[in-house]
């Protein structure tokens, strides 16, 4: 396909748009667009500049026989507390208060242009990481895990709260539920995860941590590491031990008789 | 932000790659990247021209006061075959097989670059549809529905097989379970779907059609329409009635004893 400067230009980010995080050989592009390696290369230092100057990402460059371009997502500061600021609005919103003090989040989390920009902020806190896989529990963590794992561009796995026949042998562990002292169990298929992956472990609401707490017990029965905890929202007013994470949102009180609830920027924000 | 013309198109073009089904005008990039509106318009001339070339997609321009520009994602023909070859390929791979003749899925439904393309061609096969929000069941489907939900830049919405205090009211109807003649339940929170929606139901596999179905009378319950049901596989040995469906994949013989999977080019392929 051989195209003009210009529009070779606008297909070559559309590709790295779609494939961050991969390395791509300048001949690749040469090949596929029919054009010099001379063009390319000053193709994607156009492009470079562009995506860095409208803070979409960064392209590295790298040299060499194995070399090629890498792009790696961000998001700026400025960008990111904009969303975040209005996601508080959003769940401040009185009717989201269901019987039990619950908050309503659905909604947020099934709207692809809300859940783009979680999944930018998120993986932009985990940039300089290496990150094998994304681990989250059903049902509501799946589109934020997917999100994260989009922008990461590296496979997600789901936690089940219960036994599925499709998803084959699985390893399950104990935890504490919720804020009372129940045992519960969760699983995980045998063939989902690597042994010696290094994973991310997304939710949607952190209250008592007990979910986090299995999630990481479980990685050590699949001798893989935890680089760290991206929650959507935590409720500041819960006690929970050792569990360090980052947080977009953090409710800071629940009113369900006046339907009112507080919400700032969570501690992704914090320096 | 001022940006050379270069530059200026591969930013307007992430912003629609990022923004489809979206009608945005000239004005918001004239006074966002500060150039005259007739300069945008050539940008997108060029971006648009690249864009076809390229097989990304379609813009539309709309003139008069109210107008701007609207991109629709698309696949060409050539790669959607290309990439439902190579999932007929991992579908056939002889480990897949479980006991009771379930085939596992989760790895490739929760690997983003292929949930991307699986979102791209069911989507460009209902890009002529009015689309409100696209719908599924707890947990397999959901990475699909958001998947094809991304392209469509609409909301989806998740039925779920057990009650979740996380989800307020909600709307259960009865349906027949499996090829059995079980009857469960599905739950819909009530707020999780307008009134009058048009919805695409999108889910991995189908067997029986009974969650289909299922999903089918809780819309008439929430007074919303079909446009259509797209799944990920279908299997051919399955008897069901009244159901009709667009699949990627069409699974034409579990041989357990073998561990052998016949997979062919779903009907969504055929004319």
């Amino acid at each position: 396909m051989k195209l003009r400067r210009s529009e070779r230009m606008v297909v070559i980010s559309n590709y790295l748009i779609n494939n961050p995080y991969q390395l791509t050989s300048l001949n690749t592009f040469a090949q596929k667009y029919e054009a010099a390696k001379s063009s390319i290369s000053e193709d994607i230092a156009i492009i470079k500049k562009a995506f860095a100057h409208a803070d979409i990402g960064h392209i590295k460059t790298i040299t060499g026989a194995n070399g090629g371009v890498v792009f790696t997502p961000t998001i700026s500061n400025d960008e990111a507390r904009t969303v975040a600021q209005e996601l508080c609005q959003r769940l401040a919103e009185s009717n989201r208060i269901l019987p039990g003090g619950y908050i309503y989040l659905s909604d947020l989390l099934s709207t692809p242009s809300i859940l783009k920009n979680i999944g930018r902020i998120i993986a932009n806190a985990f940039k300089d990481e290496k990150i094998d896989a994304v681990m989250t529990v059903a049902t509501k963590g799946v589109p934020l895990a997917n999100a994260v794992a989009n922008i990461l561009n590296v496979p997600f796995v789901i936690v089940r709260r219960d036994l599925k026949i499709t998803e084959g042998s699985t390893v399950s562990v104990n935890y504490a539920s919720g804020s009372s002292d129940r045992i519960e169990k969760m699983f995980l298929s045998k063939r989902s995860l690597n042994p010696n992956s290094c994973v991310l472990i997304v939710d949607d609401f952190l209250k008592g941590g007990g979910t986090i707490s299995g999630m990481v017990s479980l990685l050590s029965e699949f001798d893989s590491q935890l680089v760290g905890v991206a929650v959507f929202a935590d409720n500041a007013q819960e006690k929970r031990e050792g569990i360090s994470y980052k947080s977009l949102l953090t409710v800071t009180n629940i009113d369900v008789k006046e339907s009112k609830v507080d919400v700032k920027l969570g501690n992704i924000f914090s320096k």
